[in-house]
């Protein structure tokens, strides 16, 4: 990430970052009673450690906010009048966060115990439903940000359903956990409602905040959802071989019999016989070291790997090609940087 | 409930529920991805059986809904405007009762399994979120019922804050379980944010969306406060000594160990040396008989059942006071009748 198009990026990120981080604070601050409740929330977003007593840990990259504040950038508008949206978005992804690790069992996340391990899950799924409603309370303060009442309305309802689509995503995350056959295009449409929709969400909000014509609009949004695509796929890629590289310890999604896409694209490809394979993996309630070569032994006979990953430069390419909808300019370069780091990051 | 008064909400409810019910229907109709997601809600929502079949049961009593379109109709406005919020209060509601039963374990609701009992807590924490934000979501239709954009964006902040007043509620309550020495004061506090301030939405939002004077809106949201007070003391009344009259076992909320006003109060009159007669029950893990019954023995001692039967009767007062700021009308007639329905209620 040395060329000049990196940089681009991390500038604007030095730049935004600590205005979205000051905004959730003060946002977080405004909250009197209950201060437990606030106070798991904030060590979810690491500002507090176990005892809710102030550190400085670092936090999350804050990719939805980022996104949102350039696309406002990008279309000549003002990145303060979009404050409200950015720590809405960042917001609701961190509630879909501290649910799906009780949903899913994570003890740890970032290398901290998650917010069920430490506080037990009946608060840690209400820590999760006070931070949903705080994201759309938060993006209702952009009329105090002189955005017109129309437009703000606008957007409430497209972080509503934003929000819902996601809960259709995890649902079927969680549903697919118990199925063996499902099939790519399914995982494509899971992951969409999932993770991409959130990032086409923030994409779409800035330029939506800064009056932008609605076919810049559908342009950015599109460029959210199809970054969102790629970003989700190269997880994907990761998860199998990427650590490998690093820790010397590959396949963790196959270790944790998470059904993704090389391993949806290989059984898909295998002739019914050979099936059996991935069912012995992830029907096991124990990683079993056999099945897990087997069925990398079965990526790598399907290219899968190749396969995802020129599905990950697909999704690069278009959502480069959808921000041509822009004027060239700063924000315009950044989001172009954002695309090329996410498209090849290896962590 | 013969009384010309009670006649009075059984007609405004008989007319007005098959409104909302329809209305609640229709919006959960209009969602295509996902089908067992809202299927889910289906379930929770008394229209569908465990297969996901539609039935015809007993629904609930949609108290908030009522509240709103009738405080909608003593404030002049029409019943058919207000319906976007009467289904989204419910939604509310109902969310936060997939939630609870997750979080408090509770297997049972009105004699059905819970959602988590069937599909297990990750689809049913997802079925919640889901069934919050269609809440939200519910809410901006309001739009398109004609209600001016200022003053939807006025009730859309209304209701989010009330959804996080709730989790405040709601993290208190969870808090209080492992602690001894919860007052009453610190109880009041508790259900005031997680039940009496959504019935005070629900009262106030009709004002609200009928144009009400601020003075009339104010009235009506402790109107409704109070209501919701009196209400869930005369639940922790039932809880004690409801049950003994109709199935011969009394104390439900003893023998789960729950703690409420009663014990409260009774607690916290009790000189030091006899508190460990309560630390004995709510400290066990098994209901204990003779705890029970000590425990009991304590509540009379200190007259703990007329303390809070008086104070449902301060509240319900307080709250047919608040309803003068009304013109005489049926709808008044109604809400009237409702809190003497509610203040003298045995189920």
């Amino acid at each position: 990430m040395e060329s000049s198009v990196g940089y681009a990026y991390e500038a604007a990120r030095d730049r935004l970052l600590p205005r979205v981080e000051a905004a959730l604070q003060e946002f977080l601050d405004r909250r009197q009673a209950a201060p437990a409740h606030y106070g798991m929330m904030r060590y979810h977003l690491g500002w507090a450690d176990e005892s809710l007593s102030p550190i400085a840990a670092p936090v999350g990259k804050r990719l939805r906010p980022l996104l949102c504040l350039l696309t406002t950038e990008g279309c000549a508008g003002d990145a303060e009048t979009a404050l409200p949206a950015a720590i809405a978005l960042e917001l609701l992804h961190n509630f879909t966060l501290i649910h799906d690790d009780i949903e899913d069992g994570d003890a740890l996340r970032h290398h901290r115990p998650t917010v069920w391990k430490l506080w037990g899950e009946p608060q840690a799924i209400n820590a999760g439903d006070g931070m949903h409603v705080l994201a759309h309370l938060a993006l209702l303060d952009l009329v105090r940000h002189d955005v017109p009442t129309e437009r703000v309305l606008s957007l409430a309802r497209r972080l509503a359903q934003t929000s819902l689509v996601i809960t259709e995503g995890q649902h079927l995350d969680i549903a697919f956990e118990r199925r063996e056959d499902v099939t790519p295009a399914e995982y494509l449409d899971m992951i969409g409602r999932k993770s991409a929709a959130l990032i086409g969400c923030a994409a779409v909000m800035g330029a939506e905040i800064a009056g932008a014509s609605d076919d810049v609009c559908t342009a950015l949004e599109r460029f959210g959802a199809d970054l969102g695509m790629g970003f989700q796929i190269r997880d994907d890629v990761l998860g199998i071989w990427g650590r490998a590289e690093t820790t010397g310890k590959p396949a963790g999604d196959l270790r944790r019999r998470k059904k993704t896409l090389p391993s949806l694209y290989a059984f898909n490809r295998s002739p019914a016989e050979e099936r059996s394979v991935f069912a012995r993996l992830f029907a096991s309630s124990e990683p079993d070291e056999r099945a897990v070569d087997d069925v990398l032994e079965m990526l790598e006979r399907h290219g899968a790997r190749h396969h995802c990953e020129k599905m990950v430069g697909r999704y690069s390419a278009a959502a480069r090609d959808r921000l041509t909808a822009l004027p060239e300019s700063s924000a315009r370069s950044a989001l172009e940087a954002l695309v090329d780091q996410l498209e090849t990051r290896d962590f």
